[in-house]
């Protein structure tokens, strides 16, 4: 997601590679270049098609939210045998919440590609999760449920999705992977440094050294938040060690 | 649909017709047989899987939702451009209502298919709109989300979704009718009779004649739902003329 990041950064949607950015953040070629257009069209440009309908994210954002909500549903269906009904909604509610959009909308940096009569300053943390829904939507009309579900899988699942933390039964990768490093005698270090770049908000990058290797990088809105980020991947590299006995 | 439900009637799912009289119901052959037993196995048999985990309609139905849904956000979003994102939402919630939902359950029957250790006469109304989701959420694990929304069309979007009639904009296709058969002095007699058949509820059957012709027929829980719906399948059937100046 980094590399990606930075790679975008450096870039506009006015210097004609928007297409190039689209590819880059879905992960394949899109076919119709127009919808990923709409999805990144603010109101308050004031678009109209032909007969006068208004060419703006907004109806995408419903139509992205309805496919997120699917696809995440299978996943947890297929995931979870053993969870109820309520179990399951509950589960999705927290994937697909506003600050969790927003967050996913962030990392991938799409308020860099918004076409607005507003300043970019003047937009509220919402706008990250909403041009993320929009984008979903534009992979839906683009390329269909399929692709829509890959992008998903690749973007909000594998990255983000972790069952046992969304039932709050790890709280915190960093002190699972602290106990573990101090368990087998592992020097490890959180360098932290700020990693702000274009972006409008405050960005900080983490390398997480174990024994003198970095073993993880991550970077986010905040300290603590980049440190998790870090932990919990250099957890998934470790898993397989840190739960032998 | 009623002759669906008048060949289904005569079956149950224990005379081993089940995968017949699902093939007939959802319109195309099932593959895996077992997501459909599960469809419409009750919490009351207690049915588990072989580590446990509980095997009846309920996680189908959340599952079913979500593809419902979806399915229906993608139609309103394509059928009505000039619609914003309040538009569709109040739109889709108006198609997937629980009364509808009911109404799409009974008229297909599915009720007779329900393994249950309590009596059927126990069950609510919402059994139906239950059934009918986890049927769609059983299309969806047996024949993937193209399939889900064939069934969704043929079943839900073609005899239910009249975009015209959501809006309010038309009140009472009968009222349409007989205006139209007044002006161009048509006969028209709508014959009602009972015809309950075997199902639980009191249901009535409609003719509706015009000029000594039987031009649609349709068969509801009440008078006034059956004459609707004969009048709207006559209007749709006679559109043209209706509309003509």
């Amino acid at each position: 997601m980094n590399v990606i990041r930075n790679i975008l950064s450096s870039r506009s949607n006015k210097d004609g590679n928007f297409f190039d950015a689209i590819q880059l953040i879905i992960g394949f070629k899109p076919k119709v270049i127009k919808h990923y257009k709409i999805a990144f069209t603010h109101r308050s440009l004031n678009r109209k098609d032909a007969i006068g309908n208004d060419l703006n994210y907004e109806r995408l954002e419903f139509l992205g939210d309805a496919m997120l909500s699917s696809i995440i549903a299978a996943y947890l269906y297929n995931e979870v045998p053993g969870g109820d009904e309520g179990y399951l909604t509950k589960m999705r509610s927290k994937v697909v919440s506003r600050k969790h959009l927003n967050e996913l909308g962030r990392d991938l940096g799409l308020i860099n590609y918004v076409e607005s009569n507003v300043p970019k300053s003047h937009f509220g943390q919402n706008i990250h999760g909403n041009l993320f829904e929009a984008l979903v939507g534009a992979i839906y009309l683009d390329r269909g449920y399929k692709y829509c579900e890959k992008f998903i899988e690749q973007r909000v699942i594998k990255p983000y999705v972790d069952i046992e933390q969304l039932e709050g039964k790890v709280i915190s990768y960093k002190s699972l992977l602290i106990e573990w490093c101090q368990k087998q005698k592992h020097k490890f270090n959180y360098e932290v440094y700020e990693d702000t770049g274009k972006d409008e908000l405050k960005h900080f990058a983490v390398k997480l050294w174990i024994n003198n290797k970095v073993v993880a990088k991550a970077r986010a809105t905040s300290k603590k938040k980049a440190e998790e980020k870090a932990s919990k991947r250099a957890y998934y590299a470790f898993q397989a060690k840190i739960n032998a006995k």
